[in-house]
Formats: structure tokens, sequence, C-alpha cells
């Protein structure tokens, strides 16, 4: 059994990871941290997983927990994972962050959008980015991973094919991505108070979302050359889910057929993307409660561009599920293995 | 492995049923019907089940389903089961209906509030009421069961420790239930129409809801004297979800404690119902995605009156789950076999 | 014009009230006051309002306000208008408390619910509770008003006709209400977070709200016996509306046309109560953005009770509307001013 | 007074007209009609006009209503406007059509997208759009008035400022929008289904939505040269709204500033276009219930581009609303007649 602490268990994403994990074959839950709930049961801030996660909530300190967890998962903002990691690592655990502290290869780059010094600077060559789909390799042999961000996992998985392929025209790449209001966290504010957010959408982040510059990282790569790209996200009125609609232009013109074969070839055995049949989109409530990212590639003749739609659940394959995908790949598990079946619906 | 086919699988409680069964580890799916989709693959009509659904849909016709299936589930309106439950006993097949048809132990009681005659009498008298938590040892035997309606469900595991030890006065109690949509199903009118609905609560089947006789049958059983109830059901912005608020007067004095005692004592060892400790009160969202019915008592010295609350998620505890359970019962397997699991929260 | 002040105005209620006002032919806005937003301008802190509402939001202070203005409304917690009561009718002008500190008719009753002293006990005698429908003439001659709870108004309402008759057992009834979240109000909790509420209902407050001894004092008045009632409030997961579900035992068998008929009498010429015909039921979403109260009523000969239901705009009916009612009387003009119209649907 | 009916008054686009018409303080309503409903009461199909509107609906025949009416409005899909125009032209009516029959200055442009023969074409020249803000001069010469289409409002009010000063390459306009669920309509669907639609977010019609030549024929005319868009509509679980994403490369650098007094200028004196201050983003709940179109501007000197976002109510100034607007424009009311206020919120 692989033991596994998580710091930063009452937020969304903790919790999610929390009822994965403990339904988990090979896992047992060996710490669980929370800055405003210690010392309380569980489920006593989470009453779903009453009679099923009795553990006590710790304080949000890392020296006890280190010692009894094979892997620590820290589910906090940016900037608490960078003063955790040398000490898991240094005890021989691994760490994946779903945070952003160990997403970005340059630390120049986390510090410029998210203006805070990375302190851990020394980790950064260690880390990698846990995007299964496109970093399995690396994954595996890896003992700190920066689990992506939500929008992230929808717009690059969306992506992929056509980069990869050099099909799309670096500068033309405009991603535009409607959440459900999960993805905000649990802290309290007005942005997500109820009446606030329900029969309503907006944008937020316009131009300056901190996603984008991991966004571009990894679009980068896959095409070889500088991508920069329009990133805009929405709070919709529902609780989880992210649609992401991408446009590009096409450096060359094709068919439906050719781009779906591109996308149905490079997914090919993947366990948790799902390229759908002509004439079939995603939308986010047919992936909710489960690890998939869907996808729906559309040619539009008439402009010359293609136009690709990826849904995720935001907590799961946009957070915890991933998170659990990557360990499993780590520890050398089946991929999917605490990560099986559909989603639920309605 | 037992071989289960579902009739009227593209409801959304033969859907969900469809997803239960293909994820339970000792059942095949033999046999898929649907009056609308016939010909088609199931995950077409429910595309979150893509690449895990992919049999196809067959004509609602028993005959040949019955010789490839050890159990039959019909998922459909009342009236149809009775036409087929013969066919499916006759071949050696079980039948779980979850409509009304078998629901009652007298016909006349059927016949006046469904207005429709019942053409399978004969079989009433082996039918049992598919409520495990209270006819667990006749369900073991039975290969005909009648699954218990959505807000039945609710209502009698509420009330059966009270009315079981004879603390509520019989002409007292009052249901007033608030359930989620989809246990208005997937076919089409104005009334679950999105605008209609959203933004909106209102009451339905005032004083004459079909469930009314379907709750006295079996509260009046528990009491060991016949049970009146006012019964109202409403209509609530939410998908899944059935919230009861019962209120009951009681027949003497009795402290918090030792209602919740009771509800402890009597629902002992069951797997699936969770009497919240003091202080904490069912919420719809504890239950989503599970096949628990989650009990508060509460008692109100001020007015006589109990007031007891439960919550269940009408798709699972309240039909597609519960037919699983009572399946796994008649089989012989551990009761949550394919039902481990808290829900899904948020 | 009628010169208007808002103590506490960006709250919902407030805020509403805001609106109303704005619109209002017979009404100048002469001061806003607010807490937490004090020196901006209205309609950054409520954006529907961009062009509408420039006035600059002023600390909570009393002294400057009341000087400018006929009526002063206060939109707070409870505990607030009594301290500001005395300041406002020594200056001439007139106070309309949308909290509940003038809405008891005996200061031990209010002491006992809210837990706090009652500090302008002297001035209880000259409050008046602000239902129209029953108080009209006293409203009338009134300087000093409570506005009723939102979970009262639709309570009383729909009770009245039958306790004025003297035809429902006085110890029967049954009051089950279902709200939207605007309710709760704008403060930030928990309880009011996106994702806590969304897709999910819950009761709180059970068998003790606050709400109910001014529910019992209204009907016992009405009634001209003690009443005393069982009301369960509950989160519902849409914005506005309160739908009450109440039960009680009729003292005289009666058919449903006479009970209509009771109803059609007793709010005769009312132009806020629409007294449904038979067939139809109130939803909260036909009563949105209006300041009507539907009621339904359903005569049950099987168990011997009345169903009540009615519904309102919890913000409209329930708080501000109601609160622009009362000054329309207050000051002689027709009482739907700046309150004509329907809701919008949907 | 101005007599005024409706053809297809029982959609939601026809029966929020018919509220807006009905508070019209020069208007009369002297017909409405209804394929579905005639003969029975406007208030039984939509009960939040109880006491309201009692008029009955009559069958949908144009010949007995036209006589009445000075103007009428067609509410119906695409198809019907073309078949009734030359009978109330004749007859000295005005006509305001809210399908797309009339919008299109070219038969082979509607021709094409819609599949149908344009019965027609004679009455093409005379046909004005109506969107005021662009086309006021010409409505109010009109007797024939093409009201745009909800997408298409948001759409050009947001990206007119801009294409009419050549700020924006004509190629590379892709508009996001993300529309409530009303504006599909009250005809029953699975796509409007409740449980399908909620807690979900989709994208249909992608690269061959109806409303893309209309937006491009406004679009272009407002540049001087064609101009092609990439449209793609969302499905977003809400009643009301449209929010428009819209990015554009800008053909020289601009300031933030200069940008929003580009858009204050083009728009000073509107009545309904409210010109966001910077730092704050139009939400579709910020004009709910109103006939504002809420803009915002951001430019973004990573990319060179602009982004800009449009809120509309979809059945306000996204039809029903705009229609009463050219009404008050083609018979020389003041523009907000009828019209006046700001939205509802929460």
């Amino acid at each position: 059994m692989i033991r596994a602490g998580v710091i930063g268990a009452t937020g969304y994403a903790g919790a999610e990871l929390v009822r994965l994990l403990s339904a988990h074959p090979e896992v047992e839950l060996t710490g669980l941290t929370s800055q405003s709930y210690a010392g309380r049961p569980f489920w006593e801030v989470y009453p779903h997983l009453y009679k099923y996660v009795d553990r006590l909530l710790e304080e949000q300190e890392t020296g006890a927990l280190v010692g009894r967890c094979d892997i620590v998962f820290t589910a906090l903002p940016h900037g608490h994972a960078m003063a955790v990691a040398e000490a898991v690592l240094a005890r021989g655990g691994a760490l994946i962050d779903l945070g952003a502290d160990f997403r970005f290869r340059e630390a120049a780059t986390y510090e410029s959008w998210y203006r805070v010094e990375h302190t851990a600077r020394e980790l950064i060559p260690q880390a990698v980015y846990g995007l299964p789909e496109i970093h399995r390799e690396e994954i595996r042999k890896a003992r700190l991973v920066g689990n992506p961000g939500c929008y992230p996992t929808g717009a690059v998985l969306g992506l992929a094919p056509l980069l990869n392929a050099g099909l799309v025209e670096a500068d033309s790449i405009i991603i535009d991505s409607k959440s459900g209001v999960s993805g905000a966290g649990r802290g309290l504010s007005l942005n997500t108070h109820y009446c606030e957010v329900n029969e309503s959408i907006k944008a937020y982040g316009v131009a300056g979302h901190r996603h984008t510059p991991e966004i571009e990282q990894e679009l980068s790569a896959l095409a070889g050359v500088p991508v920069r790209v329009s990133f805009t996200p929405h709070l919709t009125p529902m609780s989880r889910g992210i649609l992401s609609t991408i446009y590009g232009r096409l450096s060359r013109s094709m068919s439906g057929r050719e781009a779906y074969e591109l996308y149905q070839d490079f997914y090919a055995g993947e366990p948790f993307v799902r390229v759908l049949p002509a004439g079939m989109l995603p939308a986010t409530g047919m992936v909710t409660g489960s690890n998939h990212c869907d996808l729906g590639v559309v040619v539009d003749d008439r402009t010359g561009r293609v136009v690709v739609i990826s849904a995720i659940d935001n907590l799961i394959k946009g957070a915890a599920g991933q998170a659990v995908q990557n360990m499993n790949i780590m520890f050398g598990l089946p991929e999917d293995t605490g990560l099986v079946g559909p989603g639920m619906y309605p």
C-alpha cells in the first residue's frame, strides 16, 4: 500500500483528492492537514464522506506528516509547495503539487506572473509537468510533479495534436474557457457567493490570467516554436466542469475527417481522452465525475480555422484525478487504478 | 456472472441502472431495450457512457431478451411490467420492476390510484416490496420485486423507527418532499423544460400523488394500525435528490438523544442508512451519487412534534441503486457490491 | 416628493429597496448608508444600477441623514433599528424597519427569541406590524412600522382567511417553507457559497427559527386564540422566492369551492394578493420581480386537512416591496405606486 | 394609443413582448395569436401575467388581426413573417418581425443559410435592420423592420466602434457567445430539457450557426470591407442572458484608455448602451430584465488583440425590448418609453 498524505485537504480539490484516495485500492491515507479545521474529523467538514473518512485533520505542519508518507500531495494556493518540497524529497518521499509552484521550467516566468519569489529554484530541473498524455515517460521517473492547472489541462490536450503536427499558425490561437465555480475553491468571496454567480456568466482575468504562461509553455514545446495565446476564462453558473472552445488558423487546408483521424491517432490507447465521432461535441455534463477529457474537432473551411472543443471535470482531470493518475504512473500501477469508470449523468 | 437485462434502458432511471450494472463486478449486461432508440448503440443516447456501453439497444420485446437473462429489470412507467413478468418468471428469471406494478399487496389499491386494471394479479402474492432495510429476508427469497418509488423510499426510511416503536400518532403524519427534476424522467414536457423549472419551486399532485398509498401501505404495516398521511411533493430546481421533511405528533414526550438512539439502533449495521449526529441535518447534496439515505431527527418540545428529515439520491437509492441492492440480496452477493462508495461533492 | 433614506443600503434587501425607490415617481433618495462601502457610489457595489443610482454611500451614521429624510428605512440585521428609531421619530420622520426590532407586540417575545435586550421598548406600543392586507388602517396612521419577515409574509397571508373564519384547528398548523438564497443576504458564509447551495436542498433552523414567534403572534391575533405552529425553512438552490406549503386540520368539512371563495372574498380588492383559480397552484417563478403573493388552496377530504400554498418574491413582497407598499399607505399614495406590474418570466 | 398585435404571442420572446406592451403607456394590445393555445386567455399560458393580460388568444390568422392593429409584431420562427408582411403593409400597418425574414439585404444570403425560398423578395428593399444604435434614422422612416437576432445584437454593438474606425483586421474576428436557455424558445426538445442543460455547458452550431451571415452583413457595412467571422454559440445553464466575448487583431496599437474613449464617444447619448469604466467587465446578471447592452473593452498588448465583452438580456435587448425600442422610434415616441429602468439583481 502506498502511504499518502494530503496537505490542504479541505479545499475542493483537496477534498476530491481525499475522496479518490480513500477509495483507491493501493492507497492508505496516512495524513490530512487543514489550516482551518485542524483537530476535527474530516467528515465533519465534508459530510458526504461521513462513515468513509474518519481521520482527524492535522495542523498544516509537514514535519510529522512526511515521515508517514510515501507520497505527499499539496493542494494549496501557489507559494506553499515550494516551502515543503525539499523536506518531502529529502525523506525519500514523492511530491505532487496541485498548485503552480512546480509547473514552470523557468523560475522567471513563474515569478513574473505570480509576483512572488521562487524559493526552491534548485528543484525545478527535476520537476515534471504532470500531464500524462504529453509527459508520461518523464512522470514515470519523477519524484516531483507539478500537476497542471485546470484550464491548461483542457487547452493543451485540445491543441496538442495540431501543434505537434505543425498544422496551426502559432500566433493565431484563442482559447475561450468556461469554468464551473468549484474551480474558485471553497474560500469565501463575493465572486463565489451564490446569488452573485447564479443566473449570470462573466469573463475574468481577461488578457492576464495566470494559466496563460503555463498554456504557452506547453504549446510552445509541442509546436517547437514560441506560441502566444489569447486566453479568457469565464465563471459559469454550475459547480463542475470546464469547456474550452479553441480557435486557430490552419496552416494548410484539411478535411474534418483528416482532423478527426489526427486526433484519434494522437490519443490512441489513452485511457482518459475520448475523441468524439463527427457530429458529436463535448459538453461538460458528459465528463462530470470522471477523469475524462472529451474532445471534438470542427474544421471551418469558410474561415480557414479549426475549432477544437474540450471538456473536463475541473476537480478530477483538472486537479485531483490527474494527480492520482500521475501517482499511479510514478508508482508503476495501472494508470487508471482508482479512476475507473464513466461520469454520472444527469 | 449474473446475466442482466434492462427493459426501458434509456430513461433516466434505466440509464443509471445501466451505468451501475456496467460497472458491477458480478454482472454481465445481456440486453438493453428502448422504445425510442432501438438499433442505436447505448452511448449515442447517453454520451457520458461512450467507450463504456457499446451494446446496441433492442426493440422493446421481451421474448428474446428473457432467454438471455438471469434477471430482468423493468424501468418503465406503470402498466408495463405486469405484461412481461409472467414470461420472465416462467423462464426461471427474476424480475425487479422499477415501476409501480408490483409494489402493492392489494391490487385494488393499485387500480384505484393508477386507474388501470392489474393484469397479473396472480403474481402479486409472490411479489416483495423491495425496501431492503424493512423487507430484507423476504427479498432474499423473492423472484419478483417491486422496487419502491423514490418518495416512499425516503419517507418510509424516515418514519420506520418511530412507527415501529409506536411513538407517533397514526393520523398526524405530514410528509413534505422536495425532488430534483430527474425524477420526472427524460420524456419531454413543459413541466421539465429548463426555463420552466429553473429558479422556481412548486408543489404538484397535492393531496393526490400516487406515491401516497405506497407510503401508507408500508407505514401501516410498520405501525400495526392504519396510517393515513398528507404527502406533498415539490419540483425543485436541481437535477438529483429528494429531501423529505416529515412531521408527526409524538405519542409521548422524548428527548432528542432518545430519538437519535432509537434511529441508531434501528439502522445499526445498515450499509446505506446514515443517521446523522445531533447538530447535523441531511442535505441532498451530501448523498448525490451514492446509495445512501441520510437521516436527521429533531424533537420539538414546544409543539410535541418530531421532525425527521431524510435525503436520498432519487436515481440511486430512490431507483437504480436500490434495484441493484435488491439484486445483490436476491443473488446472495454482499449487499453493497457495485454500490460501494460515498457520493460526489460538490 | 417624499425624501427617503436607506440605512444599510448594500445588503440584498437594501439594494432592492434602492432600486424600487429610485424608480418611484413620488420619492427622492436623499441618503444611502453602508457600513462596508461608505464613500463609493452605489452603482459600484451594484453595477446593474450603473447610470441609475450615482449617489455616494455614506457612513452608517444617522444624525445627518435624519434631517434630510421624511422617511427612513432600516435594512439591517435585528438590533440596529431600535438604536435609531427615537432619533428619526423625534425629528418628525417616519421609520420602516425591515429587521425584527418592531415586529413584536411583546418585547419579551423578541428578547427571548433574539437573545438581545430591546432598548426602545417605549416605542413598541406605537409600532405597527406592516402587513397591509391585515393591518392597513393602523399602518395608515403609523409613524413606525415593523416590516414583516419574509417567511411570515407568505405564511400569514396563506392562513389568514381560514384562521379569521375559525376553520382550522389552532394546534394543527405546519408551515414548510422553501426559500431562495437571497434571503440569507449578501454577507459571506459557507452556507451561501455557490457550490454549497447549488444542486442541494436542506432544512435549517428546524423547530427554532426566529420567524416562528412572529408567525404565531399574527396567527393568534387572527384566530383569537393562541396558535402554535411547526415551522421549517429550507434553503433552495435559486436566488429569489419563497414557497410555503401550509397544512392544517379543518375544524369542519368544506369543499374546495368553498375554500376558494373564502379566499377570494377575504382578499377582494387587494392589489397584490392573487388567489389562483382551482387547478392552478403557485410557483415562485410566477411572482419573481413582483410584489405579489399568489395563493392556492386545496382541501383534502381524505385526511381532513387543508393545504395552502403561497408564493412570494422574498426580496419584494417579503421585504423591499412590502416596505414601499407600507410607505405608500403611510403617505396617502395609491398603494401600488412604484410597485405596479407583474413579475418577469422566465 | 398605438394598437398593437402580436402573432406568435406564446413563445418566450412573444410573451416578453406581451409583458412589455401591456405595460407600455402608449400601447393598447388589440390582438394576440397562438397556434397552440388559441381560445384560451393569455394568463393561463403564462400565469405570471394573471390579472394583467386577460385577452383571449386567437387563431394564427392575420386577416382579422391586421384591421385592428397599427403595428403587428411577428414572433415566430423564420418563414412566417414573409407570408403576412404584404397584408399588414397593404392595410397601412407597420410590421416588426422578430424572426429572420427581413434581416438580410440579399435574399440569396437568407435563402442559402435558412434553406427556404424567400417569398416576399419585393419587400426586402424597404425592410430596415432594426438595430437602433446603428440604423436609427432608417428605422424612423420604416414600415417594415427586421428585428435583429439575439446573438447579432450583442456582437454588432460590441464591434461597431472598432470596425467603424477601421481599427480591427477584418479577417481576425472571433465571436464566442454564451446564451441562456430561453433563447431556444418554449418548444419542447431534449436540448432544453432541464436535466440535459443543468450543470453543463456546450457549444452548438459550430461554424454553421444562422446568425453568422447576419453578423457579417452588419459588420461588413460598418467596416466598409467584407468581414468574415468565426462565431460559436454556447448553451449555458441559466434562463436569460447572452455574453459575447469578441476577439480581434488591432490594426494599430492603442491604449486601453483610447479604446474606452472610442466606445464612449460612439455610444454617447445612447439610452441603452452602457460602456463600463475600466476595471469593470459585463456580466449577464447585470442586465437581466433591462434593455441594456453593457460593454467592456480590454486591449491586450501582449498579443496585439482587443477583447470586447458584451452582455444583453436575450429576451429584451436581444428580442422583445429591442422590438419595442424600434416601435417607439417608428411612432415618434421617446425611445425608452415602456423600457425605462435598470434590470433586477440578483
